[in-house]
């Protein structure tokens, strides 16, 4: 069985937390026991329970581009299905399959089960999900749900409807969009469970609804043609066009941590980061800033800060603030990257500032800009630089400039923290990179 | 009649906007239909309303050391008499007697009246100032205090309490502290007014008690030994052993802007700053910083950024965070001086990076630094520098490094915008001034 972890685009509703280049799955915002008194994120703590689970052998990440590198800083050596552009859940499937298929050794007998990368969930989820594919090949039908228990008549989710057989799964009789409160108290009267995103299917389901299209089941094909995918959802796509599914039930601890509200409530500390909280009542504060924040008589209220901005909301109406940050016209302040972090910490008209920190053995790419220089200011550890066709060593204190149109890389020979001032046009996006390792531009060098 | 404006310490009760070298009568909060559509200090309000009443010819500041450079920043040329260090109001009265005859041209027969320089007040306030050296004079009396009506009985102010003589002025017959509110009625009754912290006296008053204390009334001579002086109060070294004062009763708005939830009030904008507040109720956002703040679905909560920190607080428990804060140990990261503004934008354990900005035409001071070396990296503008023996233009783009021990200084030909990066110890305080100025300096590069 292939497990694919679907991770799904930005969030702006955990904003500033979240953005274009971290989404909200790579929040580090839980506790971890095992880890010491580190916070992980959404990624790594389902990564984790998939492991707890035995689920982990062919596992891989269905993503954006612009999310390669926080995937592999989180989660190190993980495969990832990359989807060239965001084109809706269809498309993604269809990619994740073909990526076991042209990489992973998969044959289109094969089961694949797909989840989202963002439950907050107990092992019994993941139990259920091992289960999958045993119902799948003893039911003989095409695909397997898993479906969640309701706790309440929630008008939040979706609703999948059984037959009324009550064995280990059910077929599936019907699909219900989110409905009213009423609605919902007849669904779950009926059996009815929540639609949690997690199916499984045999490959071959969705190679013929690819060759339907005339597309092929092949990574590279379908990388350079994703453009030909429709932009539609596999609910649309798969779900609703199919008549033989079943529904498998998980009752246990399950959870949208989608809006501020959700996720602050699973916060075990007050606070993250550099905050004092003082007579407030049912608060929460996650500073990734360097200066302190003061939260003084407060009730019911979530602040988060980071590099891109500050948020300040009442808990329960924090599902609005996705709507007003779209209002705001702002640049990621904080990247995680590969091979480290990128922090915007100053910012003019005709100059921009940011805060590299390399980690110990990481290269950059080699590259050079065109319309802008560069000072770069060595604030710790040591590197190797290659600029022009000079290579230099570099350590705290120094200071280079890259003129504009001037090729370089540089290599992290401890862990290396410098500044980087962009002087010209402050455009991050002005960045040409050469097809070259350390090794072949070193050959270069005199 | 000179007129001097007593500048108080710094307060930590409207942190982060005040701080050790930004006293809160130096934010600029008040919107000035005058001055376009920016924004004034309190200190800056105060002295345009005593230009407009016509007090401003023999006026000056009391003020610290350290509010020096944002007090010439702010209002431009106008006459200081420093405090050395702070002990407290009789010595900072004392003080400025011995600057006003000293070095404003005054005789100890001459009249001075002190007033705070943090009221938000009316012109009718200023207009009984200006008649208190009359009722003085007409009077007899030792000193003449201005008292405020009150509007309601108060418990946050000190009381004057008046003789049954009802003139345009009365004898005063004693000082209460603050009451609790039952006594505040009865005080009332009798017309006490709110002791408002203004008073007019003969200097030669303040000379006879320097006198007694075998103290000069000289400033220079006061300056050296100002410690010397008791650390004690205006009110209790004078006003209480004294026994023949008047005391004028202004009638209108008086308020004492010391906390968040006093000055919030006085806001006419919901923010100022960078900031977006949505659906909130009596909410107010000040925000120095660059990031944006998004307020969402609160009610009576101010938010204040600033370098230093940011502050969320419920603005009717806002008096509480002064003690709060005091637990916070981290130096101040705006600082407006004379020749222009410091900021901090990064901070590591070695290193250290401000982005300073210099006014047009401004030198700095000639100095060196013991402990680290600085790379100054050159965003906007042009300059001319001294460093060593050498003398430079610099502009946008260059950078250099600055040795430890090396002598430098700089002068802005236009505004002129650079990142000083400090690596090895980063201690703000390691700066050796040389008493030299630019031309001296000058003479000596090659």
């Amino acid at each position: 069985m292939y497990t694919v972890l679907l991770s799904g685009g930005s969030g702006k509703r955990l904003w500033p937390l979240s953005n274009d280049l971290r989404s909200k799955q790579y929040i580090k915002i839980f506790d971890e026991a095992e880890q010491g008194n580190e916070q992980i994120s959404m990624v790594q703590r389902v990564v984790g329970q998939l492991k707890d689970s035995g689920i982990d052998k062919n596992l891989f990440i269905c993503a954006g581009n612009s999310q390669l590198e926080i995937i592999h800083s989180q989660l190190g050596d993980i495969g990832v299905a990359v989807e060239p552009e965001r084109r809706d859940t269809f498309p993604a499937v269809a990619i994740s399959c073909a990526y076991a298929l042209s990489y992973c050794g998969a044959t289109e007998q094969d089961c694949m089960v797909i989840l989202p990368v963002d439950p907050y969930t107990d092992e019994g989820y993941f139990k259920t999900l091992g289960e999958l594919e045993g119902c799948l090949c003893e039911s003989g039908a095409d695909i397997a749900l898993m479906g969640v228990v309701p706790d309440c008549p929630s008008t939040k989710y979706g609703y999948i409807v059984p037959n009324e057989n009550a064995g280990r799964y059910s077929s599936v009789l019907e699909f219900r969009e989110k409905p009213d409160e009423e609605t919902a108290k007849q669904l779950i009267s009926r059996n009815a469970v929540f639609n949690c995103g997690v199916f499984c299917f045999k490959i071959s389901l969705i190679c013929d609804i690819l060759r339907n299209m005339g597309l092929k089941a092949d990574y590279d094909y379908l990388y350079a043609n994703y453009e030909k995918l429709p932009k539609i959802s596999f609910d649309y796509q798969v779900l609703e066009k199919c008549d033989n599914m079943i529904v498998v039930p998980f009752m246990g601890m399950w959870k949208d941590l989608g809006t501020w509200n959700a996720l602050a409530d699973e916060m075990q500390r007050e606070t993250i980061g550099n905050a004092i909280v003082e007579q407030c009542d049912n608060t929460r504060v996650i500073n990734e800033l360097d200066i302190p924040i003061v939260a003084n008589g407060l009730e019911n209220i979530v602040i988060a800060a980071s590099a891109d901005g500050i948020l300040v909301t009442e808990k329960t109406k924090s599902e609005n603030i996705k709507n007003t940050v779209s209002r705001l016209d702002i640049p990621p302040m904080y990247e995680e990257r590969r091979w480290g972090t990128l922090k915007t910490v100053d910012r003019g008209e005709t100059n921009l500032t940011r805060h590299v920190k390399m980690f110990a053995g990481m290269v950059s790419s080699y590259h050079y800009h065109e319309k802008r220089n560069e000072v770069w200011v060595f604030l710790k550890g040591t590197g190797e630089m290659i600029l022009g066709n000079m290579k230099m060593s570099v350590s705290a204190g120094m200071s280079l400039t890259i003129p504009q149109g001037a090729n370089h890389i540089i290599k992290a020979v401890t862990e290396l923290e410098f500044l980087e001032v962009h002087i010209g046009e402050p455009n991050t996006n002005d960045i040409h990179r050469l097809s070259f390792d350390w090794d072949e531009v070193e050959k270069t060098t005199v």
